[in-house]
């Protein structure tokens, strides 16, 4: 078992401190297989990193050991956590980063109190190096989820936006994530039938009539809804961005018309 | 062997496209070396993927399994390719984002047709994490290549531009790429010998008389011609931007007046 | 062994510069372990390099090779170097990058001579790539240091600001970097009884006088004056950037007052 770890922060990539978790993890598991999920999550968006984080969890083979440090109460009365589902790990401060990828009572997990796993002395600002990232190299050597800290009952989870039905028929589904093409990423997980009775989509005051199986179903810098890679129903523009073509962002709501 | 994967792409660090990739090639081989070449390709750039893993294809060692993503047709007719020659590996689109490393008639290729080395129900919108990364991971526990898929004659290949030699004497050289420190790499790939005739450049109306052997043959904030690290001739400003002081950039002509 | 090899350059993550000192590393050491980092220092900015350096250097295993190239007199005549020292390796330039790691008098450094451990008729453009990568290499492979050159007597260093303390019983800090969430990090490593005895700070004609423990101790937008996670005193903004608010950047003076 190679002892997969994935980093998650929004540390960005010009400072040392994901580097700095890299060497204390090396330092315990030398044969830790260390893998970047994104350290570009905008300064304390727990949301936004929430949302990534369940984009590659799924991904993963089991045991792997996921590490999201996105962490504005560093230091503060806020715990630490261990999670252990889905036949994954988990480590994290108790924000609610873990809330889209641990579903309720389907995980252990524990409170992180036993400074024996940790580095010596942590300091109060920087978790992920002193605490974050050597509990997730024990984890990867073996050590079980219940020696890091006592059980803790739930988890902070995050508010989650649900898709809303109007009564004239129409949905109300909310943009959760816009990528780096731009892509609307919505909270509605449409199975492909139900794409099939679709007649169109409203974002702001644009129309958007073409539903769509892959962006390259439409012409080039035409808008197109369709699932994406994720499950989730999203708005495109092929060859360009469908944030910038229709001033959107997270929160925005998209009206979804049935046929 | 411990099985090189490379990985580039158009898909950017601040989303999850890269790890998915990644998770899914150590889910099925946890002994994968995992490289990063760029993820910072602009959305949809195939000529700028295809320059950049010209630079880097050359340097690794036998056996090593390159995958470029940079995939504007990804779900449409457009084959996914992968391709043996140079004693190297490559997987990706086939649409010409390997021309570049791939001389004509010196591959071997196939188009990827076989969906048990895909996972299961692949996503139209993803061929990177569903398709092109389990092929590579395949081919790095040494499936071989004639499994994947039925042979496939050539690979669409993007144009490409050429030195011109004008009735004057002077060449006509183009700007294919543009680097980090704002160099304007050059499509001549000059000899020693060749440079050492050489009296100066144009680029607009700049006029540029320094051939030097590196930048700090120069003043700094001077301009210079020189060989860069992949061959090529290149105008640049020492400690400064040739891109930005001459108003440059890809596509754009540069003059050059032999002796 | 694993032979872990750390990667710092101004390089970008856009180009394949990178990737190529991977593969080259990676042909001749099979084994290596490539930690990332930062390829976003500033271009030329060896002062930035040094920092950055400083907080991860320590945090790595014994026997770690670091390199970093920041590298504004390529293929000059300043020297390519080797370091023993603090139970690590360092490879470089010989322009300062690594003075903040290497105390004076307390390493073995070389002088990179021996051609043979270089790729084959390196460029005069990218020692990162045909001098500096494969020379790491050798030494993660256990080469000693004494093969690889000339011993060298001392190497350079950068100019370093030191706290200053004012007739009044002020204490002038200098900031020394900025780092992503706009912290304000000083070149003052105050230990705790200190800090308990400090009134407050003055950056340009802003005062602040929160005196904290982490980041959370003050109210959201609110500053902070605080020990980071590299020992130095910085001024923060919670959940904001001290540097936006507080026009402040490298070089600038910090006041500090004792009570």
């Amino acid at each position: 078992m190679p002892g997969i770890i994935t980093l998650l922060t929004d540390f960005g990539l010009a400072d040392g401190y994901v580097a700095a978790m890299k060497g204390v993890i090396l330092g315990l598991n030398p044969q830790a297989v260390i893998v970047d999920v994104t350290h570009e999550v905008p300064p304390q968006d727990v949301g936004y990193a929430a949302y990534v984080l369940a984009t590659v969890f799924a991904h993963f083979p089991p045991g792997t050991v996921h590490v999201a440090v996105v962490d504005p109460g560093v230091g503060s009365a806020r715990a630490g956590v261990a999670v252990q589902g889905a036949e994954q790990y988990s480590v994290a401060p108790d924000n609610g980063v873990l809330s889209h990828v641990i579903a309720a009572g389907h995980a252990t997990a524990v409170r992180l109190s036993e400074p024996r796993f940790w580095r010596p002395e942590p300091s109060r600002t920087f978790h992920g190096r002193d605490i974050f990232a050597p509990v997730a190299a024990h984890l990867s050597l073996g050590v079980p989820l219940a020696a890091l800290g006592e059980p803790l009952a739930d988890l902070v989870r995050l508010p989650r936006s649900e898709p809303e039905r109007r009564p004239d028929g129409a949905w109300v589904v909310h943009v959760i994530h816009v990528d780096r093409f731009g892509n609307l990423i919505t909270d509605l997980r449409p199975d492909p039938a139900w794409l099939d009775r679709l007649a169109g989509a409203q974002v702001g005051s644009f129309v958007i009539n073409a539903v769509a199986g892959t962006y390259a179903d439409v012409p080039s810098r035409s808008p197109a809804i369709l699932t994406g890679s994720g499950g989730y129903l999203e708005i495109a523009v092929r060859d360009g961005s469908a944030a910038a073509e229709f001033q959107a962002g997270v929160g925005d709501q998209v009206l979804l018309f049935p046929l």
